[in-house]
């Protein structure tokens, strides 16, 4: 289930175009500058909005880099706009597109370990339950309730997207 | 993979705990009623605390009941403590224990359907990818989005749980 997991978390970072959009649509209707939500937070010891997207952006590279062997492209954490937060989604989404189902056939022979993890190792299957698809959704909803408690309108239907529905 | 992306909901909703635990602390050192965080919310067109954990329960027990066939246990939506949100957390990991490998093996033969989906199905796969897992997780990671914003001493260790992490 790997490829229709990640091919999930796809699509969840195309979703996030759209909320950028009504961001942008709130700040002119508000004459702000619509940059400044990118350093809004929930809380003052939890990440800014730009940090949630990098986050995302992240677990998703990084899970199917580790979990497959690949490299993965480089980010440097620089994003200070909307546009430029788009670039990085944009690069982890042409990414995760050039997997295969092949790419995770060898997952289950692999073992996944971080520098803070102190030597310990984690099975890929594990890696990908336990941290990649938690942590992922974690930062993705963050980004959605900060700019949703910021009065950004966006709704559970621009969260999902369009589902895969057909007639019986 | 459903019966390791279901264990790892069924560890996500035994974590809550830890969140209510810090909760009911915030509460007893500002001296106020603890239970008056269940109606806090983000936004006022979001749902309350209190919701974001019923629905975190529901999505989580229908997906496995629609994607097995087996009945789920009905829960009335009626709670006004974290007592009873306890219960009800409890109710629905005691339902998912319940489930077998053997639970899952029909799904890939199975439709879902929902009564707003106005007559449309969607396969198991679909439906549990795009829906259920989506879901789960933006409404468990607004439950701890709203205690972390109400100053609730909660952080991402008190999310994942303890990792299954191993010497190599």
């Amino acid at each position: 289930m790997y490829t229709e997991l990640f091919g999930q978390m796809k699509k969840q970072l195309g979703q996030i175009d759209a909320w950028f959009v009504a961001a942008e649509a709130l700040a002119v209707s508000k004459k702000f500058d619509a940059n400044l939500l990118l350093e809004m937070r929930l809380a003052p010891d939890q990440f800014a909005l730009v940090r949630q997207v990098q986050i995302t952006c992240d677990t998703a590279k990084l899970g199917a880099s580790r979990i497959t062997g690949r490299e993965a492209p480089s980010h440097a954490d620089t994003e200070k706009t909307f546009a430029e937060l788009r670039a990085r989604i944009a690069s982890v989404i042409a990414y995760l597109e050039t997997f295969t189902a092949g790419d995770f056939e060898s997952a289950a022979t692999r073992t996944v370990t971080q520098p803070r993890w102190e030597g310990k190792v984690m099975s890929t299957a594990d890696y990908f339950v336990e941290h990649v698809i938690p942590n992922f959704y974690f930062h993705l909803a963050h980004t959605f309730a900060i700019l949703r408690h910021n009065g950004v309108n966006v709704g559970k239907r621009d969260y999902l997207g369009t589902l895969s529905q057909r007639l019986p």
